[in-house]
């Protein structure tokens, strides 16, 4: 269908290189083994395949929105699909085995080269890609049965337009987010209506793509209620990459007015916001809903593993406004200042920062 | 599904440069232009809208096969829908008007980032690719209701292994194809034989993949019945091609042994045999058959359109065997042997050379 938003497009770094999504997502992926037995459980008890199996069609339709290049996708999708094969079986439905048909979606200008040659050779499914924003229709009425996303719903529809009128209350001046320190509540005002609205459109979207009994399994990255929206791991990210881009501005390496200009399309929430607008949408039951911890590790994840983490997922939109050739140096300094940041007490008491979300469609 | 036939691919050029297929299809585009009536009588005469619009599903989904990177699969999937919904309106359904999901296939190496960056921005269908040989299964049983493949059923799913063999009668020494000027009859059958295994899978996969009552447009270089297999366009395109190998390869520019061993994987069937493979699948009924001239000038293309088009299609082929060092060279001589033909009287004289097949699954 035409889309008529036009949501902005942040993909992730292409390729197989050193700086690839490919090679720098198994912090996502780690994320995505933490909270499987969460996505199992929700398929075991909540995912009706009795009711499925007695249709006329035989496929059952996956698609897995911001599906990025893998291999975590392939991964989540195989998960999927061998907890569904296991209750046909364990639901004595094996030879009513359904066919999979598995859609990969994420914007037009993701790397689906890579994607597709990267397919897993042996896959219990049909693989297709599907071009385009989630914050629209993808798919026809009632054709899917079960939609993943994996830190895909962070990235907001665009950057909060009062955020580019130098005149208004939200113009973030020498920040790039509303999590870095003194930013006007204006700001993340601003954030979060653009996020209500994305949020709105996407559960309106969904609702109309999954059949009845459908589930929705989400994981973002989330805010425990009722703590400021500046603090711990978020502040800690945007603040760092805030004070180097503008320690760089200060050295003349870019100016500060690009800086000034520069706002991260992201948005955290919480539990309650997440409540509240699947509460309004009307379409969803909340089978769950529940903030992890991303991290299987005590100490979580070293300097090196955060920077080339969100290098690889946020390098994209800074080279967009700032130019290829300042990346290397960003993170650079990022990488220092989260190094001695490392050391501090206070860098062990990070709060659970991840959101897992199971949805049916009634 | 896995496939475990890893047939061979051969993309066409990918990009948008001057030698990509985007910017040289323009002769294909004709081809389909010239048997879009053929088409659209085919969905007027046979596809049953009454009965699909009386299942409780509301969406038909339809294939393009070989779609390389566009336009012409956009332009050929718009005319499909445009009749369809036509259809659908002169026969009083226009409050059952299903959504359209279009299914973009080609092989994992095709360009689909040109093809998904370069999809119109309003289009009545949901866009998603497929990646993977149309000879082995893309789609679950009984999933589409309209196949239309255009100028990709020459492509073999390989080479005939015979031909690899210096010890086989069907070695090509110093030619590249079966059409060219004295190539054994063993090359001949060879590459009959691999088109018949071919040919025999793509039917019985998309057999299982089209619904009871869908529809396959096939459209594809053909050679008129009773008339020598090695005759007219198909033996001066590959004897002009090998002639201008065999020259760089006397002028020690590539090597002979690169010749020998090098033959395309392309194949031009008859009316006749392809009507005897549709008929021993037995899963479907020939609407239409008809062989016709792929250009509505009279006076057919000039050697420059000639060259660029072979150039866009094949150059990938070439590439691969002998390096992309070559093939200016190639086609420069490919050009100058088909300027010289082109002032020739028999260059006038080109049998029809387009096969148009429409098949319902019954």
């Amino acid at each position: 269908m035409s889309n008529n938003m036009a949501p902005e497009s942040y993909p992730m770094n292409g390729g197989d290189g050193i700086y690839s999504y490919t090679k720098n997502s198994y912090l996502q992926r780690e994320a995505t083994n933490v909270v499987k037995a969460m996505t199992d459980d929700a398929i075991i008890k909540k995912f009706d395949v009795k009711k499925f199996s007695s249709t006329s069609e035989n496929t059952l339709r996956i698609a897995d929105l911001g599906c990025s290049v893998g291999p975590n996708t392939f991964i989540a999708m195989q998960n999927i699909i061998d907890v569904v094969q296991q209750k046909y079986q364990s639901q004595g439905l094996a030879t009513h085995m359904p066919e999979f048909q598995v859609f990969f979606n994420d914007h037009a200008s993701n790397d689906f080269n890579t994607l597709f040659t990267s397919l897993p050779p042996e896959r219990p499914y049909f693989a297709t890609g599907v071009p385009g924003s989630f914050y629209g229709r993808l798919f026809p009425e009632s054709s899917l049965h079960f939609v993943h996303s994996s830190y895909a719903l962070q990235w907001l529809s665009k950057v909060p337009e009062e955020l580019q009128n130098k005149n208004s209350a939200a113009w973030n001046k020498g920040r790039i987010h509303y999590a870095n320190a003194n930013a006007p509540d204006e700001v993340a005002h601003a954030y979060t209506s653009q996020f209500t609205k994305d949020m709105t459109t996407f559960l309106d979207t969904r609702a109309k793509e999954l059949v009845v009994g459908g589930l929705m399994v989400l994981l973002m990255p989330g805010i425990p209620n009722g703590i400021p929206r500046s603090s711990g791991l978020l502040r800690v990210t945007f603040d760092f990459l805030g004070l180097s881009l503008m320690d760089m501005a200060n050295e003349g390496l870019i100016s500060e007015a690009q800086v000034d200009s520069f706002n991260f399309p992201i948005y955290v929430a919480s539990p309650k916001e997440m409540r509240q607008l699947v509460e309004r949408n009307g379409c969803f039951v909340i089978e769950k809903m529940e903030m992890t911890c991303p991290h299987s590790r005590v100490d979580g994840p070293s300097s090196q593993e955060v920077t080339m983490h969100l290098r690889a997922g946020m390098g994209g939109v800074i080279s967009k406004h700032f130019g290829d050739e300042i990346i290397d140096e960003v993170f650079d300094r990022f990488y220092k200042k989260h190094e001695e940041f490392s050391s501090l007490p206070e860098s062990k008491n990070m709060e659970a920062t991840q959101l897992f979300i199971a949805l049916k469609r009634v």
